[in-house]
């Protein structure tokens, strides 16, 4: 299937060639970008949310009940599950498809596993084009889940109009630990496994955060929920859904989506531009020659760094 | 103090000209890059030891127990903690202080907490020249200590030389999503908290993972650790000792010394290279007129970078 078979299967709900651009997309395909050019003006009607937290904290659970609460209020889902590049992952790939199986029976869900791409940061340029796609495709709501806690997932959560940050009651560190980045990019946070000892303390730690962060006009809310039980989830679907309201509706909307816009593009020129950067450095030979004067201790890393850019933005401009 | 009365300063022990220069390049003030540029090529003496892993998985306690241990070897010991931006941070390095209490009153050990810069990248470039002042300084360890689990880890582990990854008993989710980029900087493991049930499943997990990753010639040992009680910590670092005799002395001691370089150089570069494009597309007045295009939705994100990348070269050729 070319990408004019592709986009027409999509757009008429055809989940084979969904699959297929998906794929394309994901493998950064001359037919993924062609596909996503097409598509991107029909993109917009969906809820893309992000969920974001470190590892443990059962997002992959509240996901799945996230979504059943979604089908109960009539809307459609897709999902984009952004694993570790672990072979690890695939056990746990499993298991959430295990758990998942009454959603991955219903026709109005659609689940796509994604590999993490390692450092080089492509993984906000493939999970945008992915949510964009199924956004196209016409699901009314687009459930982005991400896995470990830093720089990916912060670059995640761009790609998501509402991203909703899972934190976890225990000893305070993983609250504690939080970046200031993933707190500005949060328009929701949850304390899930709420039933344990510790669950207000966290809230009252991330309000701590929050009341420090930089944040826009919206506030954003701190809900308790067991997603095991589903208990709290119908409100953080409401909570959301009050987001993407200010999102698309208030005074604030286009300052809002232009924050979105404008974070999204950023991340993907930062992982386009450092890949780029790297391929000239090393096919110039100007990065051996300096690594083995760092190496030897005869220039420092830093001084060596800006000869390294120097020599790139040389190549670049000699064209 | 000028780059020159530091130098000396730093060259004869005085702690207040290290304390002074550490801010200077920590702050990356001109007078900092001097300091660096000088006392580079004195550089080399010190075990640089990275101690990474997830939030709450006892970094610190292990640190201050290195530091006693290497004591106790009678070498004098730099500690670089590297904090997240949160203001709860504080509270953290505080409670640090009170724990190292009995290491702080020791003329053999300097301490110095690092505040995290968010998301641009520069802590690996801070972190770098910091352990680097400390190593012509003359101390014959550098403990460096981060906080968080993702890139900004495998970033300022590049500055060290044996990185030691600490992990956790428990549920297996925190062995599982570690990254394997973090696998392949680290060269010692250790699960810390080995009294805890699950020591041994958390060891079974790491050697797993180790078997898929990319490695060199050395094979990272996995140690159990008792970090409150010191159990284990003889023998971690007597591992770490190991590593850097390898580092040093073995027949892979030029290709890892390179390996450990190239690192450096590229983690500091991606960091300028980020930071600089930023400064250009915001100067040129592309990146807003790519983002109303983005947020109106007749552009697609990847497209944008795209121009946005382009018009950036452009303004460095020109430039």
């Amino acid at each position: 299937m070319n990408a004019s078979d592709l986009i027409n299967g999509i757009l008429a709900g055809e989940r084979r060639a969904l699959s297929r651009a998906i794929s394309h997309v994901e493998a950064d395909s001359p037919t993924g970008r062609e596909v996503l050019e097409a598509l991107y003006p029909r993109t917009g009607h969906a809820q893309v949310v992000g969920i974001t937290g470190s590892a443990g904290a059962g997002k992959s659970t509240l996901v799945g009940a996230i979504a059943r609460e979604e089908r109960k209020r009539g809307r459609t889902v897709g999902i984009v599950a952004v694993d570790p590049s672990s072979p690890f992952s695939h056990g746990a790939i499993l298991g959430d498809r295990i758990r998942m199986q009454d959603l991955t029976g219903d026709g109005g869900v659609f689940l796509r596993s994604m590999a993490s791409r390692g450092n080089l940061g492509g993984l906000s340029e493939t999970a945008t084009g992915v949510a964009d796609v199924m956004d196209a495709a016409g699901f009314d709501v687009v459930l982005i889940e991400t896995v470990g806690a830093g720089q990916d997932e912060v670059e995640v959560a761009n790609a998501a109009g509402t991203t909703v940050l899972v934190a976890n009651p225990g000893g305070g560190d993983d609250v504690q630990s939080m970046k200031a980045g993933l707190m500005e990019v949060a328009q929701v946070m949850v304390v899930n496994k709420a039933d344990l000892a510790g669950a207000d303390t966290a809230v009252t730690q991330l309000r701590g955060l929050l009341a420090i962060a930089d944040l826009g006009p919206w506030e954003p809310p701190i809900l308790k929920a067991i997603a095991r039980t589903a208990e709290g989830v119908p409100e953080l679907v409401d909570a959301i859904d009050r987001h993407q309201a200010f999102f698309r509706e208030s005074e604030h909307a286009e300052g809002e989506r232009r924050r979105h816009a404008e974070r999204q593009v950023l991340a993907i020129t930062r992982a386009i531009l450092h890949r780029e950067a790297l391929a000239t450095a090393r096919a110039s030979g100007a990065l051996a020659d300096l690594v083995s004067q760092v190496a030897a201790r005869s220039r420092d890393p830093r001084n060596a760094a800006e000869e390294l850019l120097e020599a790139v933005r040389r190549e670049w401009a000699a064209g």
